[in-house]
């Protein structure tokens, strides 16, 4: 094929499937011809708002960042790839100098790439070009597809460890999303003596102010996705029947299912109000992980979780650990294909999109031609 | 003296000064001749609200936490302490075999005893007994009134701690309180490489939903704190112009006059609002530390944090950090006398609580008697 | 029964079984009726040498201290155990008061008591007497020979978290004695990617000086042990070639064998030359724990080790991690029940320890009665 | 200047001062007007034995890794700098991409370069060019002369951070070189409630065979080292005299002196039997730092420290904290400038590696030309 057939944004509202030329791999970058890339929440929020956190886009980029890919050239001085390797293409890129970076933080950078999002190219494209120490082999028996799905995966892996959940720990996840999913995996895979899956809410509120003037139910759960929780391996699913108004009540729902108090809350719905719930259902020395991406403001006991040394804790992307994804894969720790609900032609990315804002898909990957 | 005369909380409203007899020490416990006692807005909290978090006072007991006091008489098989030892006291009695006492972590043992507050008589007394354990010796050099302070100190070192805030971090202490001027000087002890201090807000609301509407100024601070924080070592002060409705814009002045971002941002107010200016006025990688003790529920801006990595950490009273507090004391490195602005006798009990309550003293001890 | 039929050791190779009154429980302590209790090294070590480390035996105790058993009588205020409990037993009771204890390390509490080691009777016996609080209660479908080995496995789960092993590491476990083989299924469980277990030298030599002049190979390896290793789920098993009196080509032939270097190496031989062999093994940044009981003194390149950052951590004992080592048995990720090889009357306690002492056992359980 | 003299070792006892091409700088590099630059053991070590640890030299190199200068010409895309900036120069640079650089350990890159020591020109010369990410803008009040103290004051604020020292800590360095009197006062810096200087050894064995063989007492110590390290603000020192071949009567003698046992025994002599010494010093838990580079083999009680959970840690080099060192320095923390007792011109470096290799001196520096 000599042309680059490429899923770009240029704007809120506005993308463009457009023909680039073929880029060509600079010093120590590798080109690679596309396979399967993953289609993430994050993908449809670039669509809807035409920004990232309060970066707005302002000149039109390739998106997709959920990457896999087959090498099919090598930029001058690259020994540690060759052509036809299969990789996983971690996506961000720090400077390597400012003091996060030299703390060891590369993930938080300010001059971070992230390509598919922020500053640089991403994957829905027939080929893309990235430094050769961003991509990751495949063993022969993980597929591409699989391959896709190591940056999702390695979200999940990377607020486990920094929520330094330890073996034996009692773990409630709430939202059995893709990151939920995987979280789960990842807790049960890292020694969580037991993980509960919560049912996510799929309240369209976008603000807590709604939240205080309405008593929401848990509505519209999607009933595959905590029988895919249990296909998974959790130890036990619950569809809450009290709202989030009443997070209290909430809690004491979610601990007699649980029969005990958590060690460790995920939050990964992004939904308002299950911060709050993940407080009152940590015990004392607790901690509560914000993996999902919903309001930024929000209305918590934090006061209360203060007394009882319950921590909050965020997480974003990852650090350096494809290298631990790719084994758990490997090793048939981690399900990852189960996830994958709906495959698409790169054509089809708008389908994809209005799937994934539905919440009827789980996954969704886009075919980019090479398999 | 042959009776014990005590401050007794019998509820809410509701202090006596009441003589009882002079209690016994039973095995591995001493007995105390009392010296000089501090006072806490947590007893003036107990006194207007007559419960301790959810725990409603409903017998009884002899208030009273920050202790210092001459041992007068000792239990069977004590060997540790003679009569005459002057001794500062950690209130927290737990219970030693839970599962956070196991894990190393006392201080939120659920069974906790916390003599003068819960389950257990403490210091407004003429005699109080207590374990033997709970005693801590102090230097010639420093005062039985020095030594009734180790207790906010101590809260200051655990949550310094627990935020493990490292040598060179850039630091702001968020009120001008007993607790944010002695945690202000733990920061500077344990390396941080500057510490800045924000005058406290005086807001009297208890409801996150009245800051919505209104847009408070900082009022009623009390400039003698920032002078006195200046006094103890601190590098710089601020008093606020910009009102805590608008988190962005009080961190964008907090932000200008530190010419930095926080590593670590210490809560030291109970305000509404401060805890959303602590966490804009973090660089991504920062902390949040509450110590300060305001409203249950509030509205931050968590998911702004949690996408910059920027934890949430709480903390409850000391960790085995009586032995450091001493000695940071007893080699001059942190001045607690200083903060002591009102000396009373035990009768005019009522009098220190309202004054603590106006905030016109910064702390204030209760003189029982021995010295 | 009427009496209480009891193992005790009265010096260097003077062990006597003896009748002695049943003990009575005092408050808040059991009275057990016992079951299985395992023979260890140690009690070989006391009974050949008449002391622990620089402790002389001066007066006589019952040994014993892998412990199992059920509840027959209750000290006053215990309310945590009844009548009819099956349990094991944590033999170490720490003063709780002290720097190492108030530093949350009671396992190395100056004071400690080590019942059936130092200063307190043991569980090779009718009957015993210990805190309630020692007592952990057994799943229904764990047994109480499981039960005893909770001690060793209890050493295996401090050493491992004590190194700080991540997931991921690649693990060398050397010496496939009891401790190696429960410190290698830990290794596994908390999640190590892969654990080689190289055979245990048997060299007999009590110095260093010995492994200078002599280039001994490894001899007398027991190769029932690897079997039982790889039955118990190690990835690999070496039986070494190459003298230990040449750690650098000993290394070449492990490295080679595992076609890596070792994040973690963990001695579990007490054999000289074994630990300069752990750190040639280890990459840099590596770690070498020592769980092995051997000389005192030897010779190892530490020099090389302090330049490559390879740490050299050591481990006593447990901390608090029966309830973990419960739970890893009981839900079937570590096997216990394998590596008993003999079981013996109490009478026969002596056939036990040269059973130990020959290393033709792997564990000996001494059965004392209750079942 | 229109050449570059330089000092260059063109392999064991082979130094030699010639006139190179003055080097220009490429992308993102800078090059540097040399100013002062410190000599150090390991350069004496590169002249005596012609390698670095087993890596023999094989092309010549200009030496001198304690570097500091003025920035006199940019590379193109530099912006972070400007000419005529005063600097300190970090001698490492690492791959940025291998397992250790991935685990944020760059210090133990296996490629790593060190400038003046290992694969790349140091700066005993008129000029050298370096990547602007490895200088340190040096504050108006630090002097050039400091700026090249901050390399070995790294490698104490390294090792310190490596051994977990917490604040109170009561710790010993043993060997008053510049390394010892450099991590004497981190320890002071960061925290650190008492710390005693003991003085170095001089011993000339190369071999832990000797130490067997003799009873080697302390001799030749430098008492102008000791004087140094009070002024510095040691709280004691002690000059033993028990040999080193009876480490537990030395640590005796040692913890005499002390009135305590240590948290943490800084090994900074090199000497043969220091280690040991150091193992014997500590209190149970305790840690032994090595910094001094001696033997690389040697007969410790390794055993001895296993059980009482000693921990032996390595440092090399350092991670990311110039800016650290930059500030203890400009804040008045700690003075390095008192340890230069020798200036020389850079004609002169044989007789600086006679004066440091002879122990006469404490700290000598080749002055290179600007100021």
């Amino acid at each position: 094929m000599s042309t680059n057939r490429a899923v770009r944004i240029h704007g809120k509202n506005d993308i463009r499937i457009e023909n680039l030329p073929i880029p060509e791999p600079q010093e120590n970058w590798v080109q690679l011809r596309m396979s399967s890339v993953g289609l993430c929440r994050t993908d449809v929020h670039l669509f809807d708002e035409g920004r990232v956190d309060h970066i707005v886009i302002d000149k039109p980029i390739t998106i997709g960042h959920e990457i896999s890919g087959t090498v099919s050239k090598l930029g001058s001085g690259v020994t540690s790839l060759a052509v036809g390797d299969r990789v996983a293409v971690d996506p961000c890129r720090a400077c390597g100098d400012c003091h996060q970076c030299c703390r060891g933080r590369p993930n938080i950078c300010r001059q971070l790439h992230c390509c598919g999002v922020l500053h640089a190219d991403g994957g829905f494209a027939t080929y893309m070009v990235t430094p050769a120490k961003t991509c990751y082999k495949l063993p022969d028996h993980v597929s591409l597809e699989e391959g896709a799905m190591m940056e999702p995966l390695s979200v999940g892996v990377n607020g486990v460890r920094r929520a330094g959940m330890v073996d034996g720990d009692v773990v409630v996840v709430i939202g059995a999303g893709p990151i939920g999913l995987f979280a789960m995996q990842v807790a049960k895979a890292l020694g969580a003596s037991r993980v509960m899956m919560v049912g996510k809410s799929m309240l369209k509120t976008n603000s807590f102010k709604a939240l205080l003037e309405h008593d929401f139910s848990y509505t519209d759960i999607n009933p595959k996705r905590l029988e895919l929780a249990l296909q998974m391996g959790v130890d036990q699913v619950l569809k809450p029947t009290v709202g989030l108004s009443d997070p209290k009540a909430a809690s004491e729902e979610l601990k007699a299912a649980l029969g005990d108090e958590a060690d460790l809350c995920i939050e990964c719905s992004g939904a308002p109000g299950v911060v709050d719930l993940a407080i009152h259902a940590c015990r004392p020395g607790g901690k509560v992980l914000m993996l999902g991406f919903g309001d930024m403001a929000m209305n918590v006991h934090l006061g209360m979780a203060a007394v009882r040394e319950i921590d909050v804790i965020g997480s974003f992307a990852n650090l350096h650990n494809y290298p631990e994804c790719i084994r758990l894969v490997s090793e048939g720790k981690i399900d990852v294909r189960s996830a994958i609900t709906h495959r698409l032609p790169l054509e089809n990315v708008m389908e994809g999109i209005n799937l994934v804002r539905s919440g009827e898909s789980v996954k969704v990957v886009i075919n980019c031609g090479a398999c």
